[in-house]
């Protein structure tokens, strides 16, 4: 089935994704605060229609797809002076947010759009810039099933995974947890890494043996062997998105009223990284926070 | 090579690993402090000795190998009124420590044992009991090359790997350091997944987003679909004894004067869980505290 | 000056500051949630009208003030159904929340109010049952001078000292970031009295050499001689209270996007002591889950 | 009661000790590692011998007070190679040891001396700059009644308070206690100033309700309106040192087995405020980390 979907926001995650979208046969408008990402992008070689304007770009689509750093961003071009995108959404319409945002943010955004008629799901994404480009991202939904039933063939084109989390904002407070068990456990990879370090074993065989027992995480198996040992740090999701993703987990966490201790380290020290290291930092070189304050290097 | 072995403390690790050096052929002896554990072992039934007491046990092996709780308990043997554990061991002896110890402890057992021409590695295992019973056992040692060269043939009769981490207590670092990791790892996840349930996400579509993202680990992928999930929560390995290593790893990092607060935070927290939860909780029951506090239970 | 004064919720503290403002000769209804604690009040019994409903008692008052367990008490009673409270309320009127509220909540309901015409001030008290009784309390005021210079009259009945904080929330901002320090200095002075106990150190010999030096705070010097080491435990302020204002304050702090390891880290102890403790238990007793991690009591 | 006294460690606070020794008319040697702080002293000036090595200032002495950074200073000094300190010191004399130190050390050093005839005491002072030069120090002695009762004369020249704690080890675990407590406060009491500045409170007005409420300390009435409001950071204590006791108060915690995350916490935000503010910082000046941090300065 073929739709006309409005794609807007073509960062490092969001122009594979469109581009996907474009050569599944939908009919597609791209936009991107940065003009020239629209127009150099594979969709628009593809055939995408480049919009002016937020408002532009959603005129007559029947599917509007967010991509964008946090959800202020989204209620931002919602609502933006002159730019009157919330305006420009005609009753029917499906808004698929696929940023990592936050569920308050999301609800509220949600309680708008539905004044005018419009749907709306939080869709957040996990598998990075390769799991994008292959087009087998997961998809974690929040809304009614109803409404993602409408946004399965968009999503589709670049999924590899859909999963319906619940309601609106249970695919962000899903994104915003995974996100902060990563956080957390590079750090504390990072932290272990360096104690068995200064007490004499080398960082090779002790990841080589923790990858063998208990102790093994993503972190441990994939980030540290390929990009903390090897001294590569490639640069693949900011630092300042981890930090933002973790800071949305605590915030979900206090607010309802548990006891967190742990997820609200993860915000602090992924916080505390984002500070020290600065906005173009990748999410991994949180560990070279640890290694400063350690006085040593986890290199093979 | 056929040794003469003495085996001390056949707990639920300890009695499959000194039933395989039976198995492999070695002159075994065998003692544990409730000897009833000792005369019913498997080891026994296969033909092993068993001792009436710690220096009784030690009496012409070349090799002594302990698996005890902690390092104190080692010490404990060694020098106890009356048994005389120490001045059994003649010159020459090798002792090899599998207890899940502390590197000060053991340095100082080393010392001992040194001045009376006794060599000392430790050598922690992992793989838990089922491990343990495939002879599959992670061992991670601490002490000299030539030391290590020594144990490999009883070593291997119950080791699927044998790592050389480093000089004598580096074994007990690195084992203290992946089961810190364990420890933070179940009650990250545990956290993270009364966060989404309390979001309106199921913990099963949790666990299965997470398990196919950057967030999942060890505890993750195995530990919560099979025992927390579930409901089953099996002791196999006690949770007194995890808090046990992550008080050790943690203890270790503040000797090191490094910033660890992820490793500090995991040894507070299995020390709280160990004490509301009782001696006889098994280690995964720490999300059992998580739960209690959060008002809700994890299962499908 | 005399003004015509409603005053809604006579807990603990909110009855003598009722006292206080019928003796210095305001016109005076109150109300509270249990009609008997209203009825048997001591401001009832200096002539009080006691109100049916809260929207019986607003009816003709210039100012109305409230002092609630939470902000969400007072937004209930606003806007719950039947009580009408917000329609009650008159163009012109002051309305002034005195309850240790949230600043985000007492922005939504100052917004309300500002619609109809009502100015807002929160205004929570600290001086505890003491100072209430002693028309001593300091309070600490959010919103314009000029609402401020309006409640002066009023507050003046009951306080020793009206600190003008800033903008509307301000006031709740600051009383929950006291409350949050604390309640981090109950804590660690346990933990520390603890440590020093366990070292030889009787916690009588640790008070008088910590209130000597620079360790001391409120805490050690008051609450620690006149509570703790007597077993009295007077309940004086319901640890529940301490819970919600230190969640408040870490709330707050996540929301600024800064690093606050130990805010977070006072909330998740007061919320794990208030579950575990239970609703009834005072503050100071945040120091017996301390003792009983530690296995020893503090007393002289 | 006269004595012969020597004294070993003329930095900020052992220089006036030494003086006030001196004046009290004991006969006096001291000695510094940096000669010239021994030449120049005040101490020297009023007649006090100047020790070419410690084992030289100790010859004849009837007691040795040492005041050094750290316990392992002390350690040296009497083991280090050519200095033959141990070997100097005679049966029956007193070693009093000032230091703030740890205990594990102590009993270490007071085991080494009792085998040379020799009794130890920990006297840590509390007090600063200002109470060393006043002569009004708070001393907390581990050690015997005995021990304390020959100090005594010696101690009373610089102290306005003695308290005796319990045994060796008992005055620096209660100095490192006291200790960590202040880096808690000073820590905790800056980001709920940042949280509240924040809010819209200025740190002032703050100040000024918390200083009249339940969240006061030390910290709050004495080093906040003193030297961060003014800007003024004076050094007077290094963080270095603060570090190192925060340091030594939550080895002993994690030693002891007790559950201490507010202890735990205190030693890693000191480590890590003196990491990155370097060895000469004050020890007011970790609350520059936070206002790095939180992107503010809590100024008046």
């Amino acid at each position: 089935m073929s739709l006309t979907v409005a794609f807007l926001g073509l960062g490092a995650i969001g122009a594979p994704m469109a581009a996907h979208l474009g050569r599944a046969g939908h009919t597609l408008t791209v936009w991107n605060r940065t003009v020239q990402r629209a127009t150099g992008s594979a969709a628009a070689a593809a055939g995408a229609r480049v919009a002016t304007s937020p408002a532009d770009a959603v005129r007559g689509a029947s599917i509007v797809i967010t991509c964008l750093p946090e959800s202020s961003d989204v209620a931002a071009l919602l609502n933006a002076d002159g730019q009157a995108m919330l305006q420009a959404l005609e009753p029917g319409v499906l808004f698929v947010d696929c940023t990592s945002g936050d569920p308050d943010t999301s609800r509220r955004i949600a309680a708008d759009l539905a004044a005018r008629g419009v749907d709306f799901i939080d869709a957040p994404v996990s598998g990075g810039v390769v799991g994008a480009e292959a087009g087998t991202l997961t998809v974690m939904v929040g809304g009614t099933a109803a409404a993602l039933d409408r946004a399965r063939p968009a999503l589709e084109s670049f999924a590899g995974k859909i999963v319906h989390c619940g309601e609106v904002g249970a695919g962000h407070a899903l994104k915003a947890v995974n996100n902060a068990l990563l956080a957390l456990h590079i750090w504390s990879t990072a932290e272990g890494l360096v104690v068995a370090m200064k007490a004499g074993v080398t960082p090779q065989v002790a990841l080589d043996v923790i990858n063998a027992s208990s102790g093994r995480s993503n972190a441990s198996m994939n980030l540290f062997p390929e990009r903390v040992l090897t001294g590569a740090f490639p640069r693949t999701f900011r630092l300042a998105l981890l930090d933002k993703d973790a800071g949305i987990a605590a915030s979900i966490a206090r607010g309802q009223k548990g006891a967190s201790p742990a997820l609200q380290l993860a915000a602090d020290l992924m916080r505390i990284a984002h500070l020290e290291l600065g906005d173009e930092a990748d999410h991994v070189e949180a560990v070279k926070l640890v290694e400063r304050w350690a006085g040593v290097e986890l290199r093979q």
